[in-house]
């Protein structure tokens, strides 16, 4: 068993070994969270910033890391969260790795009094594989075909010979006018997939002009777009000037064969409508990832609108790459630069 | 009405006015079928053939057809083609659109006797989507979702915080390691979509070496490769040599949780050895689009067992560029060269 001597002991030692020791209480601690994996290697080329896993689901940040200067985030409980903003007077930056930061918000940070930096781009691939999965699953019509194998049923007008790219129908991607409304970094990470299946992508954006090679419309020209598409991509934030993006009188533009898929925010779209549209047979389908109200409440008529797909909010939720975003917002920060991602 | 006087008169105004009637009787007919759109147009460079329609869903060929040279099938009825083989005498050259011509050999025509072509390149772009569809489905988990949207239930664990590329698991294309076993045309076209979004492809074919970049393994490997597979993608030919190809002892070879996509032929693969290695849970799951019996049985295993995904032959059925083949093999045929795709 190990006396206390013994503890002495090691810590003279350790100051011993540690000439830098007098600058050590003038690090910055730098906490990372538990609930994804990070590579600690990967953020270590700092000497004067020392880091710290802690679980963020847990109701409370770890008494002895209080004295933090920087939080990342990720899926934290809304008590950890509130805990940090009550109980961290040296906190200067959170770094969120969520695309929003509304958790972060919401416990009252503000980025009046502190830096806060969002997970933009790291949930690009993720989301843009998720609507390429959507996007194939409504043309391919998987599942209507998983509604045949649960009863036992060979869906045999699915199979066999079938037309091919015939006017008035989604039923592949190849020739299919795809229009992407939100044309940020999901968009771009989606967009050369779809070309490379034989689409035809146009985006619309708030702005106009070419990005990536792909040419964005203004929201103006939406009367135009929508009538020529087969499938609307729609990857808008949830801020109030999107909500019900696509209403009532936009849906009735679409062509009937045309489906919709969401994977950007719920709000963007009036559901009431978007189900009128699907019962009423004058929209071909929608795959949704989001919702007005997620879950998706046990009433919704979506559950079971004709063609309609609900998927649970699963297109994102894996950031890809947080060590380099954060070892370049810690570059940023020490050099007392703008951050990236800043709010 | 019109009189026999009248057909008579007309009869001959219309040879009158054909000076090229004398070399008409020396012109071959090529007769193209009416189930699907061909675009005649584009075969029309060829001064001594003139171009046809034909129903081929119908039982017998028309009897102003019967002296054809040369006959396009797709999807003929079986009468339809025994008719043509007892009828048609001046028969030189079948060019069908389907991949594999077996409707074509089962009338009783014989590469022997007549020159006789496949659709084999026509299918490629198709089944290539259906095949990355399928990929999706299975690792984002679109069928298990609309197995809980069926019961109106929000399917929360698939939803949310999901753990990033975890290892021993396949939800995502990226990163994981793709097994393409059959390397051919649709392979080629399939793989760079795949490449795209992250995954590591490798190839086995019967042959070993680098194709369009991708480094292609013999079959003598696969107890090396098999272990080390995400998804393990078959598009294997039906023929004696691929019968059963993934068997009990091959299917052991997979980690538990890798998943196997099938779009070649239902044979290549031992259902029931796929079905108990799905029940026992040392197989990740199954998306098949081909059986050993199709329709699926209604006392098949396949339609029940765990992450099955069933497919009802759906991945091609679509010829593209039938025109483009039709007209390479005319120039071909009239120049007495050897055709494409003959068997």
């Amino acid at each position: 068993m190990r006396t206390p001597a013994f503890h002495v002991l090691k810590s003279i030692n350790s100051h011993l070994s540690k000439p830098q020791f007098s600058t050590n209480s003038l690090k910055m601690k730098l906490l990372y969270p538990t609930s994804l994996r990070i590579t600690p290697s990967l953020l270590e080329a700092f000497p004067s910033v020392t880091l710290h896993p802690y679980d963020p689901r847990a109701d409370t940040i770890p008494t002895d890391l209080l004295d933090a200067s920087i939080l990342v985030t990720w899926v934290n409980s809304p008590s950890n969260l509130a805990h940090a903003f009550t109980s961290m007077p040296n906190l200067r930056w959170i770094q969120s790795l969520a695309a929003g930061p509304n958790d972060v918000l919401a416990a009252g940070f503000s980025p009046a009094k502190i830096a806060i930096t969002t997970g933009s781009g790291l949930h690009d691939r993720t989301v843009a594989e998720h609507t390429l999965g959507l996007l194939l699953n409504a043309a391919r019509r998987f599942y209507e075909m998983r509604d045949f194998q649960l009863q036992g049923k060979w869906p045999g007008h699915l199979g066999g010979p079938q037309p091919d790219r015939e006017p008035g129908s989604f039923r592949t991607l190849r020739d299919a006018r795809v229009t992407v409304w939100g044309f940020g970094n999901i968009a771009k990470t989606l967009v050369p997939n779809l070309t490379a299946l034989g689409a035809v992508v146009k985006g619309v954006a708030r702005s106009t002009g070419v990005r990536d090679g792909y040419e964005v419309y203004a929201e103006d020209r939406l009367a135009e777009l929508l009538p020529q598409t087969d499938a609307l991509v729609m990857i808008l934030p949830g801020d109030a000037s999107t909500r019900h993006a696509l209403n009532k009188e936009r849906l009735a533009l679409l062509p009937k064969h045309a489906w919709v898929v969401n994977v950007g925010r719920g709000t963007s779209i009036d559901e009431d409508a978007l189900v009128d549209a699907l019962e009423a047979g004058t929209l071909g389908g929608a795959a949704l990832d989001v919702f007005e109200h997620e879950p998706l409440e046990e009433r919704s008529r979506l559950w079971k609108a004709p063609n309609a797909i609900v998927s649970p909010h699963a297109a994102g939720g894996r950031p890809q790459g947080a060590e380099a975003l954060i070892v370049e917002n810690l570059t940023r920060f020490l050099a007392d630069q703008q951050l990236r991602n800043a709010l």
